[in-house]
């Protein structure tokens, strides 16, 4: 496991600012917030204390006591609040306490009830904001896993022949079902975790013919002049997300797919451009938006909703592109362009950008050609 | 998608039983609950509110408004306690408003400045522990998908030579992390997630070769008489999880694995007699320890811990095998059986147990043999 627990620098200075006792988090399972403290994930509820510089970790009986480098974990059966009380309570009987605004009612009554005066604190989206060297290497590492799995769609449709437009692969009619679970085996040898994340669609079609696949009644069959969105997001062993979509038009039949294709990569070079440390987070989406219009395209829905923003151990955090931020050097922002159109469907591209000291780059830089036949692995 | 929202008879039903106005679950991503009342999950934290016998969701403009048959959907970006009154307003400016104890702080408070006076319910728990007919099929289907990523693990384990005592298969020494990934490509073939749950270790085994996998140091290379203990928690497209886990010894050079492995079987086998509709939880979990030490073992800390308990939407839910509570037709329950000891290693069974009015059965009712060559898929 080469990650520990995280954020207790963070913590302390924000105690500091705030002449706080400590701060409480308690978080279930695949809890990001759970996952950065403490390096694991719990298939139960646990409790995550700091202070007097020192994390602390109380778990019930029913899961294994872990050991982790840097935090005093011991078992205990009481509910959240109390256990966190208890472990404050070696320090001082009153005081403030920070915990995010989130945090469950009932353990935030039994805090105030035992003497402790609650004071929300983002501090841990901001913290989380802002990754080190082994996040960024980590988040990276998935990213070449997702394109392995994004490299396996366009083979498989670089493969198919046709019948009547329809696609056919490895003698069936080719279905988004049968792509994604093609993805999913990519993911999977490469030792990454799809997420339930992966989708293949082909934007809003209209389409009559569908097949029931065996377990998604929702698999639509493709034809050769489908605009075929392949997108994945999967989670590495450490957690870390990534997230990469590429559109594939095996026969494109009209003008449409390119000049529409032509505008997403292009509005995708803009953040390149423009989402430097200093930067506001704001502009950038706006640019990015301005910058498909400038081509004659209206932004897709999607990115009209969600032009991206932060990407680590959740899919969505810290910077959002939309928000009044100052992008920061450190950050890792997943960057969304999309067009789509009810007669022709959506061309879309997603890429995760790292913002350096000199600049951003796309991670990995993989290629965004149209033609799966023209994507390397 | 075959699952719509599910709940709102037994929210009813407690609203009424309790003389509340209204109930409030506000959720995040994957939260199970969130699932179970919508059907669907999210990216982001969504409010839902169950009020004069309807669901309302309320979603920020960042994601695209769901159309969920039987759930008023609308945007709101406030806050979700504001969002979560503003629904409760339409029907009545005050009242008693049921929600989950762990509802967020900021969201309580939200609440009761409005003017409700919040109570607790166990409800979710409760109603998500007593599985309908689609529930169940849904998790016998996983549970298929997972017995076929056992049944890759076996088939490499039975295909495997030896070389001075090591395993090797296709041309390399066999690691733990080799057959994780081969488990994982065979559960994406069967269109599932590996959710992160799948591990395949060697129990508490001392070893001192270790190899390095590209990114996991702690893969370990197989020996021929290591008892290899695979381990399996998909979900299904839908949501639902199943867990199955076998133990397999390629050549086992002494009797401990066998005895073992008896044990662990027959106390499997005390499940079936014993966790009827109306038998008590916590005697269930005790009888299948006895079991267990009636041939001679102690229960591994494992199985001292969690002997198992409800699964569902969530890998852990009610009813708890070790809890005060009766077991009823419409449960799904975990069972786990392991032995375990410092020398030979650890031989442990997983299964999930459908209890129906007529009594408990395994679900597919995989083999449970230690010899892989024997594992029929």
């Amino acid at each position: 496991m080469p990650f520990g627990p995280r954020g207790g620098d963070a913590l302390d200075a924000a105690l500091d600012d705030r002449d706080a006792l400590g701060f409480v988090f308690i978080g279930r399972g695949p809890d990001p917030n759970l996952r950065y403290l403490t390096g694991r994930e719990f298939d139960t509820t646990v409790v995550y204390v700091r202070v007097a510089g020192e994390s602390h970790l109380r778990v019930p009986s029913t899961i294994e006591t872990p050991e982790i480098p840097g935090v005093t974990t011991r078992i205990d059966d009481k509910p959240p609040g109390k256990a966190a009380a208890t472990v404050l309570g070696s320090e001082a009987t009153s005081g403030t306490v920070l915990a995010p605004q989130t945090i469950p009612h009932d353990a935030a009554l039994h805090l105030e009830s035992a003497g402790y005066d609650l004071a929300s604190t983002p501090v841990l989206n901001e913290v989380r904001a802002v990754k080190d060297d082994d996040e960024r290497a980590a988040i990276e590492t998935v990213q070449r896993a997702a394109r392995r799995g994004i490299a396996r769609a366009a083979e498989i449709l670089a493969d198919a022949t046709t019948d009547d437009r329809t696609l056919v692969w490895d003698g069936a009619p080719l279905s988004t079902e049968r792509i994604r679970r093609q993805v999913n085996v990519a993911l999977a040898i490469e030792g990454v975790d799809a997420a339930g994340a992966t989708s293949v669609d082909v934007g809003g079609r209209e389409r009559s013919g569908k097949t029931a696949a065996e377990d998604d009644t929702s698999a639509v069959v493709l034809r050769a002049d489908d605009p075929v969105v392949v997108s994945v997001a999967p989670r590495g062993r450490d957690g870390y997300r990534s997230a990469l979509a590429r559109t594939f038009v095996v026969d494109a039949d009209g003008g449409w797919e390119r000049r529409a294709h032509v505008a997403c990569d292009a509005a995708r070079d803009v953040a390149l451009v423009e989402a430097g440390p200093g930067a506001d987070a704001a502009f950038v989406g706006s640019e990015i938006r301005a910058e498909t219009a400038a081509f004659g395209f209206s932004p897709s829905e999607e990115v009209a909703r969600d032009v991206g923003g932060g990407i680590g151990l959740s899919l969505r955090e810290s910077p959002p592109l939309d928000g009044d931020t100052e992008l920061a050097a450190g950050n890792v922002v997943r960057v969304r362009t999309a067009v789509s159109d009810p007669e022709n469907g959506r061309i879309e591209l997603v890429d995760v950008m790292a913002i350096d000291d000199d600049g951003p780059t796309f991670l990995g830089d993989p290629p965004t050609s149209l033609d799966p036949a023209a994507w390397s692995q």
